[in-house]
């Protein structure tokens, strides 16, 4: 028996990932207990993200402004575009490698079946910023998966003609990984993408 | 390099307990990328609920009425009463035993030294209860730590002028638990609370 609405942010508190009714019956008492304040202000900045974010007119990840911070900066360096499926990839290449090129955010892989083609993943904008000349190199960081991978071959062949040194990124086994507990796929992609050893 | 408003997100979502930086990350974008109507109801439940959310006046737990669902519904036995420290351990009780009578919640524990007393825990809300007649049993959920002893000690010399039957929950080990994996205050405390068995 719980007042209709603690039940409802419980229940509403559920649509946050990786949250169940147990982990949110917590969050919900212990905002109303002991942060109400921040409570609020998380509900504030929540309303105002969702009004105020778009896409950037750049690179289509999330930003507030037209230009987002990457593609704003210009300490940036503007002769690489790094291609990745979802601003969450774009995120996790920022803070794991020192890439400090610009980015370019497919929200989404190629998949004809669910109708998502060139046009939905924004590549006549992609195609723009290499038309354009500035980029010289282009790498692809969609992920390793079927439709990852064709739309990685798909980008190369839109490329070709622009004339801009094209890379994927490498796949294999993950560092301080063991090869034990490495699935055979990515085992046999080390294999067949060996690199030789200078001697 | 975020957007700003995003990193405020991130930063606010990190109050909820048990979040920490990649899980706010991960919930930030979630939010912003697929769920953006279920964002919106999450930040306006959340902001009705720190506005309305307030004490129920019968057993001082969490409600926006009054009287809380427990302390209004009819179908609740008024002749028991079962004091717990907090909203969250009430909430445990109801959802894990078949208790189906009233609650008084403490908010809090006996503690001199933070300067909370009697005063404090609502304790003349709760004799008042008691003095009403109403009451035939007090339960004492409060948990086994010192505090929470001392806390049941006072209540129930408070209550001994009522002539309430008083009892405290049973405290030991753990149903299903392994007696090599429970530490030794507890299972001293089997020890010394042993039932006789009828034979």
């Amino acid at each position: 028996m719980l007042s209709p609405l603690l039940e409802r942010l419980i229940e509403d508190l559920q649509v946050l990932p990786g949250v169940g009714r147990k982990s949110a019956q917590r969050m919900a008492l212990q905002l109303l207990e002991k942060r109400r304040a921040d409570a609020v202000k998380l509900s504030e900045t929540l309303a105002a993200a969702v009004e105020k974010m778009g896409r950037c007119e750049g690179c289509r990840t999330l930003s507030e402004t037209p230009l987002c911070p990457v593609c704003e900066s210009p300490r940036r360096d503007k002769s690489s575009i790094c291609v990745v499926e979802t601003p969450a990839e774009m995120l996790a290449v920022e803070q794991g490698t020192d890439y400090r090129g610009g980015y370019f955010v497919l929200l989404g892989r190629l998949s004809p079946l669910d109708g998502i083609g060139p046009e939905q993943l924004g590549l006549d904008l992609l195609e723009k910023r290499l038309a354009a000349g500035e980029c010289q190199e282009l790498i692809l960081a969609t992920n390793p998966t079927v439709e990852g991978e064709a739309t990685a071959q798909f980008i190369a062949q839109m490329a070709q003609p622009h004339q801009v040194a094209t890379s994927r990124i490498a796949y294999g086994v993950p560092v301080g990984g063991d090869l034990d507990f490495v699935d055979g796929g990515t085992l046999s992609h080390a294999f067949s993408s060996r690199q030789q050893l200078a001697n």
